[in-house]
């Protein structure tokens, strides 16, 4: 028994290969595959077997695309009622990969059809190694149960039970989830990846709580918010994703043939950093910087049909964000600005600015003699708990400013400032398209903003 | 008889290697040789002879760092009085490649000491197949004779007896030089980067003067400017550079520590793109795209000694900036900014702005109502044949702005423009070190505003 | 104008990049057109023109795959009777690319439909800067006119005619062929890429015969023979090669599906090492080293349209031999050895060898007391005009075996020598697969023979 | 807290990286240290730590170069006595890392001055997460007390005090070992690179032997032989080894410069493929196949201060040996044969050879009538309880060949088997060298031997 496992920033999905000596399982795949193939071909395994836990929410999974590659059979919840060619699962169900097996437990809570797969190493005993436990158990932290609109009571007490049932598992049996430090398929999670049951059990925050009301109450309420294309996800790899195969790469449009889907109602999307977007951008385009979580606010912000026009730095960063779009979905990225806004300034073509102001400006007036309005876009949670905040300053996340937005003058300039600027150029492009024309980004954010006051010049 | 050359954009530089069955010679090296080294073993010879042409004025030559690699013979003009170990060689020399001879033929004029390898194929047959004319003859172009104070009439009357010589040269003999298009060497050449003797004879504009003293004239005056590091490359070649396997890399420094060398005089140089520089930088910072001839403006701009601190878009490209600036001589790039400018925004320092215009809004406002100026950065011989100007434009080319920013107004809004935008982002930047504070930068420069003449929105 | 070659060794290939400021044209192109892609992007140029000089004998060019991604237009010579979408040329007619011509010139003689574009560079002048010649004038030759069953004779003395037409170009116009040494399509060409209608005017020699007859009888008599795939590569160029976008890789086959196309005639070919093949082989597979001009024998030995497989030292030399085998049009390498000799030795199953003795071994018992048989496998021509050859040895070129080894006694051991190995490999696995049981291989040929004379132990 | 494993394959060997938010540890380094200092960058951290759990046996350790590289400071058991600047380390010590702490734990046994690192995560709680517990327990397996000659009874005892030290710990604290399956620290590791303590409790043989004299005697019988180098590393590493960026690379040398070396001593270790070396190879050559273990076998066959002289594939393959070769302290490959053994045949000089025969043609004349010796050069305990053997074969391990030699006959023909083919390939040439002339080897050995059973053809 071997076990390799693979983690995607950002949104911190963790898959895992577990293999004998010939053939090898792959627990939740990421959509692009390749990694999995690479690494099966080095150490000499083919790929048999592609298991899901559950329906994922924040990414589409790679099960089709691995399943065509190898010829692999894919293992799903019986109750997902999944549309594709696949094996159902229900709890009992033993799956046998040479000297191991995958027992098949049932744990809903935080989706309905969650399974976990209950791992033994028969060659070496009868007692559980490991469980692929999905987003039911993480490392300091547990699966949140409020996805399913109305369902969230329901969805918690199944997920008390269910991880009642995971914690009947011996102390040492480790622990496989499919997450990570930020994803939101949860609330806090720690960094490591893998846990043990029995540490989880001493320290887990979740698990330390037996009242079954107060569980319920603690995962319904203050949960962050779920970015939108949380539902769309699920639906899509239950239908079965398209095939990566299958979709076109973006081409590359002269700015003049970048107008054309503009205006017939594309979106606009600009990954550079949030300088360069402030510098200079093409007129209603959204920001979202590469490197400010793209896929999961890409997922939230944009809709989920739109025709994606991407503006990047280079061409090898307009691949790389093509993948991150379709891991959330986005599969109609479909065109790229040649040139990027060198050739956009360089055609004599509109341009819009987002002037950066740089936290030490921001303190050093940081009354503004009421002439603005900070716009502090952290999360909730953030904004609450923060150690810092701009005094007057006014709370709308980032992914509310779509539709908050009404609640802001428009007379009046807006500073907007997040933890350290991306999120912030986010939302000031968004309030540009929503008509605010004297909107700056503090570049560096709070985190600068708290510098500031600790650093002389 | 194998030639292959090798090309370096920005310093516009060609160097060849010229291979038989078993070795071969360099003509010309650039400073990073690996490219060398790998091609040669790629075809199986061992590289056993370096030539130099002439000591280079624009870029720093490789040929001490080849020799050491492959115990080759450093061949250099005997008049160049070269401090390094060498085999001098003047007029008549023949060296002897296998079945090649290499005859030097004395071309002084670009510089004094100036030789030609005038080379047959003797499997063949006792022409010449090829000259290697290092700055004497370009494509389309003659090298300059004006780089030498007080010579330039000299060197000038020299060249054209060179120039004689090369073209009693059989029509067929192919021509070899050492740079193309771009490169300040020359005034105008080809992009096309090698000829025959033949067809410079036919439309070469510098040979069709037969006059003495108009052909000195017409390359006496109207030069493009030199930039400043062209007298010290050539003194370096002469006295042999620092082997790049003795430098070091620039260190990673935070922002706090970034501050200590520049308060000892260090250059802050920013090779970001325009806009992300424009958006935000470190006050003081000097703007050099790396997309807008990094080599040639750092050589011109910055002082020869001065130790370097750098600031760009991520760490390859501070590797890449590195290279570059070692290719005109500047080794002291002793640091950069880790994490780039949004680790020194987040740590809460200072910042200062460029705020960038498009064309178009500036096309929009031509007048300006005199409220402010523009600044036209081009060369002068841009400006002056250029087929738009901003009407109340002055011109100060963007390498005179150090020393002649003292006849702008420092009471007035400065718009700097150039071709499209890399120029007046430096321009702007040199007006902001001398303490000029409402400068703003056309993105897209007088190429843009052409086009928004011409585009409808 | 900007120009940049390509090249492709084995078959000895030169293509061409033409380029103005925006547009560019590609003559003669590959058939793996990444590398024109790349190098256009990096120069900003698109590829608007493809242009074909003949039907080109030796390999498969790229021009369907390269107007498929591009979009370009492809011009041939109307002679041609193409059957793809295409612009017909003829003598006179002018290409326009920007500021550039093309001029149509018909030379025919390697082929009978073959023309040369004569390039002018128009903000020059309006001399001919340098001429596509294609197959007809090479550095150092001429293209062979035999190719043509029984048109030998006619073809030759249209070549005469066609080169007479080339000659009148000036003597500094450039020669920019489709080969260089080593190409079938010539006998003799000099290793240097290009050159100039004045210097082979002077030093081919080719060019150096005045009388027709002689000329005829020259190109006619003496020639090297010509690869079985020539006659198939012009049609299928003519017809229009598949898009190597629409084949498929070779798939990987465990050792005992490797034997299933075997058995249904498949050809086992082994593209390792000479060395490695001598130790241990699939029985009946022929050895073509990768590194022993693997295209132009597979092309010549392997049947037009046989199923391939493959045994190689790893995956990378799979890819690699698959490309090899697609530019002489092998379309049908359906699979390969997963894991190489190693697996099918490991897996039971049969295998042959062929017994490796060196040069020194076979010197110092060169007479060999009549026990065994010399066989020499280079051309007649190396051959006849040896330094060396081994008393008592018989000449059959390896590219003949197949068809003469009935020539040879089965009952006595047979040594194979050719200049270092790998085509006695070759013939000694044809040997072994026409029932021959006592072949042994002579590693380091007949170099090694030469050599082991003059080294001391 | 972040954890990070590096697997290194052939020695087995793990390392891990253990992360705070900007700080972090290397715990048991390898000797090429990019890999690290790689991670680091990416996940934003400084190394600060590097801690030793032992003075490696089996391979060369990088705490010097990492710290050099860092500036991190070296942590190891104070009774090992290193001569390096470094914290001396023991029992009871606790290191903090942000919020972790690393307490140090005594475990002697598999080395006297062993010690275990016990990772409590305090921002969690104060549970042991995990345990680096070097060489005393490994997944299925404990380290080997018997490598010091003498102490084996003693330390096997201490190892056992050590174990029952660990079992201490909770079921669910991690265990996180320096090797995995492979590896000759112990005997008999699993695939499965990391445990739990409540796992190995229960499923891990040794530790379910209560009693003292029966767990001495397990541990202190029927061990698998050690290499020789083991002994030597371990003072290396105490002594601290020579700066990997002190070493030179190896030359290149011509055919008749690689016999310089050789003749003054140096030993010819070629890495190709069994298959290429039994068909050519320089005379007295070792083979020890990249593909076969060459880090351990060039450990233990060839002599700790010998000048290496590498005969390999291609420059990549000697690259990749040359790190292979430094991981096990053999610094002085001086110099490579440049262009391989083709270069070799083509210089005219001797060789020498080792037959090939297929499992299969084994099988089919399994008796061989006496004329031959069947030599299965596997381990003594492979050979004990193999499925198959060849009738009348002797067992002597490849290891053991240049020893024990003596014990065969030199006149008679000698068949050289093992599990595949490499290492039987290494003990035919090291019979070679000890003058035996008649060696041939299995190709497919004993794998092969058996399928060969089960395969028609």
């Amino acid at each position: 028994m071997l076990l390799k496992s693979f983690f995607v920033p950002n949104i911190a999905h963790s898959s895992y290969l577990l293999a004998g000596s010939e053939t090898c399982a792959i627990i939740d795949p990421q959509r692009d595959v390749a990694v999995y193939l690479d690494v099966a071909r080095d150490l000499g395994v083919r790929i048999t077997h592609v298991l899901e836990t559950h329906l994922h929410a924040d990414f589409i999974s790679g099960h089709l695309d691995l399943a065509e590659a190898t010829g692999a059979v894919i293992y799903a919840p019986r109750a997902g009622d999944c549309a594709f060619a696949h094996e159902g699962v229900a709890g009992g169900d033993v799956i046998r990969l040479e000297d191991m097996s995958l027992e098949v437990m049932e744990t809903p809570g935080h989706t309905p059809e969650h399974v976990s797969y209950v791992t033994r190493d028969l060659s070496r005993g009868d007692s559980a190694v490991g469980v692929f436990c999905g987003d039911t158990l993480f490392v300091g932290d547990v699966g949140r149960p409020d996805l399913f609109p109305g369902r969230a009571r329901e969805l918690a007490g199944a997920l008390q039970v269910s991880l009642a049932r995971l914690l009947a598992l011996p102390d040492f049996c480790e622990v496989y989830p499919a997450h990570g430090a930020g994803s939101l398929c949860g609330r806090d999670m720690a960094a490591k990846l893998q846990s043990t049951i029995g540490y989880e059990r001493r320290h887990n925050p979740a698990l330390q709580i037996a009242d079954r009301d107060e569980f319920i109450r603690s995962l319904t309420t203050d949960m962050p918010a779920a970015p939108d294309h949380f539902a769309r996800c699920s639906d899509i790899n239950r239908q079965g994703p398209v095939r990566v195969s299958e979709l076109s790469p973006p081409v590359p449009l002269a700015p003049t043939e970048f107008r054309e889907p503009m205006r017939r109602g594309g979106a606009e999307l600009d990954v550079r950093d949030y300088d360069a977007f402030g510098a200079l951008h093409v007129p209603g385009a959204i920001s979202i910087p590469m490197s400010g979580n793209l896929p999961v606010f890409a997922g939230w912000i944009i809709p989920a049909d739109a025709e994606i026009l991407l503006v990047a730095a280079d061409d090898m960063a307009v691949e790389d964000a093509v993948i991150w779009l379709r891991r959330v979905g986005h599969d109609r990225a479909v065109g790229y600005l040649d040139g990027g806004m060198h050739s956009w300034a360089a055609a004599g073509l509109s341009t819009e600015r987002v002037p950066q102001i740089s936290a030490r400006e921001l303190r050093k007036d940081v009354s503004g003699d009421g002439q603005r309005l900070v716009l502090d876009v952290r999360s909730a949670d953030e904004f609450q708990h923060a150690a810092s905040r701009i005094p007057g300053s006014i709370n709308i996340p980032a992914t509310q400013v779509r539709t908050r937005c009404g609640e802001l003058p428009k007379d009046r300039k807006i500073v907007v400032v997040c933890g350290s600027g991306p999120r912030s150029s986010m939302a000031a492009s968004l309030l540009q398209r929503a008509g605010f024309s004297r909107v700056c980004n503090v570049a560096g954010g709070m985190e600068g903003f708290k510098a500031a006051g600790e650093v002389m010049e």
